[in-house]
């Protein structure tokens, strides 16, 4: 386990508060094994400990230290969606309680942005300001920042994006802008929320490839009538694809519309947490919403995808230009 | 982590099985962080989870793999002794459940027993009888030969130990000796009881250094009247000796016999696991005993420490030589 050093520094933290943290960690390849040998009650039910694991804990701690992306490769896809639809109910418990989730800069995540680990690890202080003397006052400064961006998008309704391969209509009527400040992911960096979900109509291209249980999967192309996918095609992956949208009846509809905002982003890493918050960027992920955005989707999936809009892209609320090219107006 | 290649083999077969298992694995030195930054309910309360996870699970494999075995060295006992305390329900309700323990060599494993890694691996296969072809026929051997032992000691009184620094007498009436043959400790080979709780008289010089908590505690002698340790004193650690007889009232009192019979082990190793099961000693541990020998002393201490009798010593059974010298006659 390479996030070892930082999960001793965070336990130490932790008990110091008076906290009683609770380690749990994996050895690398457990998950391949789980799926690979796994039988169906171990994929379409939850153990007795998992339910008590999620009851008894008060918040959670999540860190991402992956050293190989591709582990799962090899997997059949459904079981990855009868595990996460069993697991769905403990998910949403959890998701109530406070969390937050960051990764630890492994010789993985830097081979997948091609760089060397030194400087992901460079990229990853960076995009946290932790490079910066004092990260929290950068952190305020984005948080208000963000703030005038979630006024401007109060009382919002339609949402209209265009671009290369897309053009797509969505409402977002009655529902809330997030400010999303650096309390839950980390990094983060974006303001998001959660379209109605029967309004969207249209076409939209992904820009980037999606990296995710094992899986690329590139040049997403997704047709939305009524709010729902009516037709879905990717140029590497579409089987992962197709399983995800037979997950469950969520999984065909948007359940976040979310907009980067952070500016030590710019390239791309094929790792969500960092691509999604990337400044010019903006997310459209199919599956479950966030309850405090009013978004009442809900899913065992929450697939980030991005759209690029610093070459040639735009986004209009009601009418009028809110980002083109990349660049807030 | 170094056990993980083992943790995944054993998750391997565990899943193959229909288990649902789960991994609980600590960063080298988390133990330290708590015993030493850890707050007083950290030490004297268990937690909603504790409680549940013991609950939850059917049964429990321990591995231990430790990095550096005087890690607690610098803790204070009196916090290992609360906690210790703390923890006793849970222990006692998981040791009525299956459970396994068994050690990954280790570099400090290996230190401590004064061998190379490649030869402490070579020694603890050897103690399991893994370089066997056939190592369940060779448990099963020791089995029918501590078979033989455990019918000898059925009905069973009286029982001298005598040896240099050593005259010590204590009953075994009505008590069972249990046949240890690898099911719980692995490697095992013993057979052990639990004396009838005041029945001890005497004193007993032990001649290994038991090493735990992060300590080595060398040239124990201890005198017992009607049960209870009356005096106590080390050549080595004798300040953790006594913070360990003052934990509960059970921390005086006798709480097993055992006689080791895996002649595998002629070597004192610096690790209880091995040590206790030594051909040609015995152990008399101090605390909790093991409810299925008959045995009532409850403790939340269970300190084992072995007298070796190949050399100068004898145990004799109802006035009759049972073992001398280290040999069974």
């Amino acid at each position: 386990m390479q996030a070892e050093p930082l999960i001793t520094a965070v336990y130490e933290s932790l008990l110091k508060a008076g906290a009683c943290p609770v380690v749990q960690m994996m050895p690398d390849g457990l998950m391949e094994r789980f799926f690979r040998l796994g039988h169906a009650h171990h994929f379409d039910r939850l153990t007795a400990y998992d339910r008590a694991a999620a009851r008894t804990i008060d918040a959670r701690i999540r860190i991402l230290s992956q050293s190989n992306t591709r582990e799962l490769a090899g997997i059949d896809p459904t079981r990855q969606t009868r595990h996460a639809r069993a697991a769905r109910p403990l998910m949403n418990a959890l998701l109530k309680k406070p969390w937050v989730l960051t990764l630890f800069p492994t010789a993985a995540y830097a081979q997948d942005a091609g760089m060397s680990v030194r400087a992901f690890e460079d990229f990853v202080y960076a995009t946290l300001w932790a490079d910066e003397p004092d990260p929290v006052r950068a952190w305020q400064k984005l948080s208000r920042e963000q703030d005038k961006l979630v006024s401007r998008l109060r009382g919002a309704n339609r949402i209209h994006i265009v671009g290369p391969g897309t053009d797509l209509h969505l409402s977002v009527k009655g529902r809330r802008f997030i400010n999303s400040d650096g309390h839950h992911n980390l990094p983060s960096g974006e303001v998001f929320t959660g379209p109605v979900e029967d309004s969207v109509e249209g076409v939209i291209t992904y820009d980037f490839p999606v990296c995710t249980g094992g899986r690329e999967i590139d040049g997403i192309c997704l047709v939305f009538r009524g709010g729902r996918v009516v037709e879905s095609s990717a140029t590497k992956g579409e089987d992962y694809l197709r399983a995800m949208l037979r997950t469950d009846p969520g999984a065909i509809r948007l359940g976040e519309l979310g907009i980067g905002t952070n500016r030590r982003i710019q390239q791309f890493t094929r790792n969500i947490l960092f691509d999604e918050k990337m400044g010019g960027t903006i997310h459209l992920a199919l599956g479950n919403s966030y309850p405090e955005t009013g978004g009442r989707n809900r899913s065992a999936v929450h697939w980030d995808m991005i759209k690029d809009l610093r070459k040639g892209g735009a986004l209009y609320v009601d009418g009028k230009v809110f980002q083109k090219d990349g660049r807030f107006r």
